[in-house]
């Protein structure tokens, strides 16, 4: 994709049991950082109090030795995010942290509550008061409901209460607790250091970086309490596997190819993409090449289904992160360039397969093509490893105004036109099952086929009250 | 006494009525700077919402105009702060804004309520979660209380909760609001701009730099509500002028001296105060010289009282502020004179009368003399300007635990020894309150003679979790 | 390699004819960057004087809008470096600019001059002081003597007396030159912009950037004079093309693979270096994995010779750029880990060849196995794309001491050892020259067989005095 | 004065003998700080080498523990500057430090040389190159010169050359020099630490801050040599005590109040200032009052005369520094104000004297009457403690060009009528005199009564270089 990237709301990591806690949840996070590059935080807890320390930023500028010192304990949860709101705000970034009858709590999650503008009115109405817009906050108060017996009623309440998409973790004083809404949109997934600590996390290529061996996700539908006495589970919802919505866009762009998500290697089912891909649409060119590191995986498969070999006709500039361009040479072709540049020798002459994991709103894709004719390349091929978006996530994914993605824009021949290809090729929803070897009732494919597994409560707010903010 | 500052929680802004209502409010923090060194921010509400903005720094390095820009609106309030805790903390910065109920609001204060556990623990009994220990916090509360019918028994019902010092502003949507405790503890002024902007403002310096008009103070136990049709009040206590408590070291040490507080001029009060220890103090000398700037006053009055000539005989570094200084030169008497270096031809062969405000723990004064007798002093007299700090304030001002005051260390006679001083003289009770002209019912002394008076609830709290954090 | 990164003394830029000529420049360096990490500059001459500004960094935190702005003209020079000592030092930095007298003159350059101790003592004798240890002050020095009549004179005489690698650009007031020693060790191309402009660069990839087209390399031993009224050459030395002296390193580990260098795709020779691999050392495996980015080329290129599936067995991180590691996690593997994580789904069970571009100490080739192998890879097969490094550059490369080097340390079969793979396999010289087409009397391949194409004049210098600093 | 700030042209420090070099320097040029705000820097040697770093910005912003570590030796010399040119530019920064035929050297000076422009180009015309505009890179350049037998010969012949105003001090090698000029335009003190260590410094404040005592003033025309066996002088001009040229103003304004300078103390001239202005320019007031900080000395001294009481009419903001004031403020005035607010109770219905050191353009005058007079002030009568300014500075002080002089644009009438005051007094010529109980052949007044000690080269070529840049 390469694109305005698509935003993610959030990933997350919690461990219990490490003496070192807040370091292994800053490497933690500094693994997932591609879920969130907007703002971290890190909240731990010394048997006493809770810590935390958050700030916009990436991780690696966010923390640093004497931060990671000033935040003691066993235990910790960790969370990158987008804002979508001003870049320079931390109102926003999580874990939310409070005191509460029961001591501290802190929290951090991944996903969207489509009932929050709900929940939040009748909490107000009993005299919350609300200093963020996030759904942790209003996760918390939940919490904190002077009827609930003990903390287990208390998470099984409040989990009760929650409609959505969420992929949470919290410390609630000794004990770390991981939960997945009962759809499994969002991954989470639970490991174990070679010295006994628990970790959780979105991902697991953290587990990797810290040595952790994966033992299972945490169920769609289940809450783990994890404190020294090990792992228990509560179960507030009855199973249904056959009712579950796996983000499939996890596999086609979002999640680390060297992950595991829903159980699957990432990297794997990208190259299952890219093989079925060339089944759907083959067509006779010179050389295979990705879009890189988007396409990648994708690319590898077409190549090996089609027999077309791959070569390496984009190279990415690796020191472009916030770079400041000058005015003068400010248009969109130039950033394109700035970013991947062609290599000549290998494109001119040449028909190419370019491969690519999604087109959004189609302007990036416009560039690179034209960067590849101006390269000389004699026919440029578009093949995408999903199909065309057309619809929004209300689950965690902020996708573009439905107005401006190409495919409601324009029919698949007019496409064509705008991107200036010889033939555009995208993968359909069955090729995208084949892939991964599952079945409909599977995943969550709404953005491309409408079809949204949980209802969302806030838009048929008949006040209106969803879009107060 | 440029020692280790005494930290007064805090100094408070609010503004009305003025389309740069947070420029303006920039400025009057500016102007209360030195009442919160460590923190400062401003909410303002645009018609619409609200807006905020804090951090910790001083004022001018926490705004910019990008900042500024990005806070719209007609009013505001906004905060300067000390914090007690880790420096890198924004997490107790005021203000404090939240949505409820009822909209949105935001609180900044200056004091510290003496109930603010037994609050804290009730609340969460009913639920409620806290993000802070700030006693902001536990106002928004209180206001939030659903059985409240409108905003202004919200007001009274939270404010007759309330025990303790409080000098407060508030937004509520648009409503600006101040209100002080009935003891009036902390100062808190009313002004009104040219153009016709109502401000508040902890002290009349900030009025000055906006070339606003001082009308009134608020009165003790009195809240005032202003929006754009002008200025209401209420009364939730019954007035007595007998019972009230303004805080003497305001006038010592606190305030600016070109302020006007508790209705008088802090810089006459303190040349009074200087007059005063002449008379309780004399002794023959060459010269009087301050330790600039917190004596320049009281040793103009000394001088003027006795007869014997003021001169500057330490000059003020003014590029010491947050100074790196080399290990190999890191004692504390090098620091203090970093700070203020003799003027040795001022000094030589002289018998000085040094005027300082106060003294805490007495080892920058110990280094003050020592600096004065190597640069030739025949004679070195101390004369302070207030009694000897012997007992905490638990409304608002940070002293260092009683056992490390050099006046609950030593007898006089030993002070003297300490100082190493010819002679020490300190001004008594009677005297600050013949330079105030006014009498003991009306100021709290209790650093100085441990008369609290209001009750403290949270130290008499038999479980012990006064203690808690 | 992806290591201990080895220094490439620098990449250089240059244009005139353009009214933007600094913004130009610093998209120029920015496409150079690679050549130098930690320090960059500009100077630009505004047809009255030059301006210059410099300092460590990356080119896009040195320069800004505002620091653009203030560097006007049409002409400019640029410079992007490693600097060998202390990363906060500036002294070193390029360009040098300085006023003789002739006006202004600035140098920027690329290598190392093998005899700038010889020249620097000389100049001291006659009175000469040096505010750096860039062989560019030289260069300035020897430009400013008296006797020379014009400054084409001065030009000649100076490149005559310089011995070495160097690749320069400069500005003679109004004049931009370009110089390339004899042997033309370093690259140096001339382009031209659509709207007239003539570019220099040390590679075109920064051409592409600003839609330059290449028209030909400076040749070796030419000087080449841009003005307004075009472009002149002087030939110093007599050409001699069996004695030359290209760098073979560029095409195997420096430049970027979208570059022309020395007239050739340095992509397309990266696959030839691939094949020519997996024709000297073929070997049954299941995958060829490059080690990204450094052998993405020679691994496609072993793929295709050797038919074994091209597949992507390490992912990057893109995050780790200055990353700030906890220290908890501290140890050399982990930082191996941290760049590169295997895509374990990918390598589990299979016989891998790792394809990478060179081996400098071996440390973080061994931990890359070592992550393979706990990945559950059943064989690692190294192949290297060029022979093993086993002796000093003295024309503009960095390595190691050679006894740090892992090939004069051990025995190829020890290697094998050293590295834990199943078989190791190095690029001979002949099959380079093979790669690239050419013969051994066009490039410089003495880091691999200590053969010199130019006496290296300080390190002989029997009065130890090369050794002075 | 407090105005737009004249930029003295620089502090130098130099000290040998003391392991902590580098720190005893940041402290001397941290107690020299008022004399330059903008660059400063440090060499050191460390018996083999030398060490730099210099930047721009404060003092305690350039240098750190790390940075001070890095500067290893016995000896060192250091600088504070004011730029010029582009405040981002450390390219004028100073010392200035070069390798050169006989090891290495390093200079810092403070003053002007008048014949910099004919010493540069002669320097040019024989090959010289500069880097800077710096005299110090002059100075080297001089000493570097092949015909000098002994670093001694070199010293002699070097000062021989330079005319103008020069308060230097030097590294060569391990020899710290002190040198000025026949004039003695700038100060230049020497010193004695209680271990041995000597010390050169602008001024006696730097001594005190280090604990070393002061020895005497480097003599007008004497070059002082130091190094490990002791302090040595040459004399390159013959002496002639009647044609001195102390700067007058180091006294008035540029020096701090507890240095000595010239062998007297700058506060108790000030204090005598004060005395003579009262005996000049008497007049009926209720009221002395300085501007603080430029006028407490002088307003001391003339209370004591006047007999009429001192008061503290004016509070200085310590928070000023470089502050950001909103835009919608951005007024002279307010400008103004925010740095010294009237206290009303003190000015309110007074007859009031505002002394002061000196007036530039007169503006921040003019608005400083105004706030006396909006504060209530009945009469107000400025007493400044030195004649009108109406010349330039050639020996090392920045006035703004005579045209904006508010002495040169109006008769002595009109200026009380633009300042708006009852009465307006300036001391004379004579005052000064007396006031420092010397001469005229020993002071250089020039900016005063335009008599120039030493005529001015650069300025008479009749060729216009001089204008060159």
């Amino acid at each position: 994709m390469n694109e305005d990237k698509l935003k993610d709301k959030c990933g997350v990591f919690g461990i219990l049991g490490h003496q070192n806690a807040a370091d292994m949840t800053y490497l933690g996070l500094f693994a997932l950082q591609h879920r969130g590059e907007e703002a971290a935080g890190i909240v731990t807890y010394d048997g006493e109090q809770m810590h935390l320390h958050k700030s916009t930023g990436l991780v690696n500028e966010i923390f640093n030795e004497a931060k990671l010192k000033a935040l003691p304990g066993n235990s910790a949860i960790g969370h990158v995010r987008y804002s979508t709101s001003g870049s320079s705000t931390v109102k926003n970034a999580q874990p939310y942290m409070s005191d509460y009858s029961r001591g501290q709590i802190a929290v951090a999650h991944n996903g969207n509550l489509v009932n929050a503008r709900v929940l939040r009115d009748e909490l107000e109405a009993y005299g919350a008061i609300f200093g963020s817009t996030s759904d942790s906050e209003i996760i918390i108060h939940l919490m904190a409901k002077p009827s609930y017996r003990t903390y287990e009623d208390a998470l099984e309440g409040t989990i009760r209460r929650m409609k959505g998409a969420f992929s949470l973790v919290m410390l609630i004083n000794n004990v770390l607790v991981g939960a997945r809404d009962s759809y499994g949109f969002r991954p989470l997934c639970i490991g174990r250091m070679p010295e006994g600590a628990y970790v959780l996390s979105s991902e697991t290529c953290a587990f990797d970086l810290l040595g952790a061996k994966y033992l299972r996700d945490v169920e769609p539908g289940e809450i783990v309490m994890i404190d020294k006495s090990g792992l228990r589970s509560l179960y507030p919802f009855k199973k249904d596997p056959t009712r579950l919505g796996h983000c499939m866009f996890e596999f086609v762009y979002f999640s680390r190819p060297d992950s595991l998500v829903f159980g699957k290697s990432v990297g794997i089912i990208r190259e299952n993409l890219g093989r079925e891909l060339a089944k759907e649409h083959p067509v006779p060119a010179d050389i295979v090449i990705p879009v890189p590191d988007s396409g990648n995986f994708a690319a590898v498969g077409y190549s090996m289904q089609s027999g077309i070999p791959f070569q390496t006709g984009l190279t990415r500039n690796h020191y472009v992160g916030r770079t400041f361009i000058s005015p003068s040479a400010n248009q969109r072709e130039f950033k394109v360039k700035i970013k991947l540049n062609p290599v000549k020798a290998v494109i001119e002459g040449k028909r190419v397969i370019v491969v690519d994991d999604s087109i959004v709103r189609g302007n990036t894709a416009r560039n690179r093509v034209k960067t590849l004719r101006e390269a000389g390349a004699k026919e440029v091929h578009m093949r995408i490893s999903c199909p065309p978006h057309v619809s929004p996530c209300y689950y965690g994914i902020d996708f573009p105004d439905p107005s401006e993605l190409l495919a409601t824009r324009y029919p698949m021949d007019e496409i064509k036109k705008f991107l200036n290809v010889d033939s555009i090729g995208y993968l359909s929803i069955e090729g995208m099952l084949r892939a991964v070897g599952g079945d409909r009732g599977k995943y969550c494919m709404a953005c491309w086929d409408k079809v949204y597994p949980c209802p969302v409560v806030d838009e048929m707010d008949k006040y209106g009250i969803g879009k107060k903010r």
